[in-house]
């Protein structure tokens, strides 16, 4: 199944390079192999300076050794042996008027437990109901095909619970599916498999949607102030980069995530009425209720 | 002794933003007042496209209530009862020639313990030996002038120990001081209006020195660049921005301290020799020896 996995996140990210580049035109990933002194390795692919994408990186790894003790008792399974292959990938355009997005799929082993996990959320800059409409719906689709291992509602509501910013009181964006402690069975790395295969389709449309609509300055400053969030939210909250970076993981790869060129002002806020106040209120939402059993309880 | 910190941090924050404002010359400082819903309030006093400053905050508060049971725990003293004040400032010049800085002066109660903590510490783009000398020489000089509750060696260790970013394996600056459980008491309080009281000598003097410098466009990205290192610190390791978010602080006060604009490009890396490379050079440095007493030993 290990074989199987590593395959399998590699494929995706041949494939999703290829429709990334296709879709760009003239940008391309480059190519950072390294290895993990612990055990095993990665392959760091960044594009930068695109004509579509300002920054972005579709990374693999496949790494395995010892964890902490600490660290290991926080998971699932026992002793603290492990191996784990994902890919994960993060685009931020150049225009506002197309949303960042994230995905990542993995798979994990720890002593005598093994499980599947990743999702993908879309992080617009300004809210159009029929791509959010468009986003979930690839993802309903992608889990409806899956039934034995994957539940659409249970994991688009983890997804807005985990991306919530609560000092701010805000969601990343407009959601999408998170998920994770998927038992592994070749039905589990199926639907990785099929979930890692729809990423094109899910994202690809609303980038091409948006490419031709002009920008303003006013609309550039409201993108790199948001993007203070993605900043706050990766480094504050997501918990594989704050496990990544506090267990010596390689800092590169894992802040390929941070976008290109963000701002902070004081109290930055848009004005009532407008399109970025729209968006702000899309998000402005409680982070959803809580889930109704243990996600860890089918392990 | 309450009434007594509170005056000499609102005076701080008086006597800091005159000095600053006639160093910018044409900005001035916003005035934010605030009041906490658990009890106390603050002042937030941020500039913004000053002509020598691009961002900056000068900010009190003085609080007091209930903490949480797990806070109260990790603090000395007994009870959940507390009252804290304190100035606390960042200043992001426009120009990489001159240093950020950051500053902060408290005075804490909790139950039976009371304390006093701060410190100072500049952050350059660009190395110069003697600005690192002047501004140590103020803070040393600051210590010894109150040699009953201050140590300048010790305090300097602490500063290394503490703004020191593990995932890059670098110091965010050239140091200052750092202090804190410094027991209450007139003359630790005389200490910290002292040391508050020294900051623009600290600061004033460098920024003055290198703001008729040229900047060139590669200067200033090197600067964007750096700054993203202070993002990451402020945003995962200091204690004050993460405790601070993390229990419902008021989120634009914590945050004035981020940089107005930064860039991530991934491997971002200065050519060997240049004035970038020897920065590096200057803060990749191990966070120094552990101290050699428990810090809170005289409480």
């Amino acid at each position: 199944m290990r074989e199987r996995a590593k395959k399998l996140v590699s494929d995706l990210q041949d494939q999703i390079i290829a429709g990334l580049e296709q879709l760009d035109g003239t940008g391309t990933f480059g190519r950072d192999p390294w290895e993990r002194p612990g055990g095993g390795g990665g392959l760091t692919r960044v594009i930068a300076d695109g004509d579509l994408i300002e920054k972005g990186g579709v990374n693999v790894s496949a790494v395995h050794g010892e964890l902490s003790e600490a660290f290991a008792g926080s998971l699932p399974g026992s002793g603290r042996t492990f191996f784990a292959t994902g890919v994960s990938l993060v685009i931020h355009p150049r225009s506002p008027h197309i949303p960042t997005v994230h995905a990542n799929f993995r798979f994990i082993e720890h002593g005598d437990k093994s499980w599947c996990g990743g999702g993908a959320d879309l992080t617009p800059y300004y809210f159009h109901a029929a791509d959010k409409q468009h986003f979930h719906d690839v993802w309903r689709s992608a889990c409806d095909r899956h039934p034995d291992v994957a539940d659409y509602e249970r994991f688009a509501s983890w997804c807005d619970r985990y991306f919530y910013l609560p000092h701010r009181g805000e969601r990343r964006g407009v959601g999408g599916i998170f998920f994770d402690y998927v038992p592994a069975s070749d039905a589990a790395l199926d639907f990785l498999a099929d979930a890692g295969g729809s990423f094109l389709e899910a994202y690809v449309p609303l980038a091409e949607k948006h490419r031709a609509t002009p920008v303003t300055p006013a609309e550039r400053e409201w993108q790199l102030h948001r993007r203070g969030r993605y900043v706050e939210f990766n480094l504050i909250h997501d918990r594989g980069t704050t496990f990544g970076l506090k267990t010596g993981g390689r800092t590169e790869s894992i802040l390929m995530s941070l976008p290109p060129l963000v701002k902070w002002s004081y109290a930055h806020e848009p004005a009532p009425g407008t399109p970025e106040a729209r968006l702000l209120a899309e998000v402005t939402q409680p982070p959803g209720p809580p889930p109704a059993e243990d996600p860890r309880a089918g392990l």
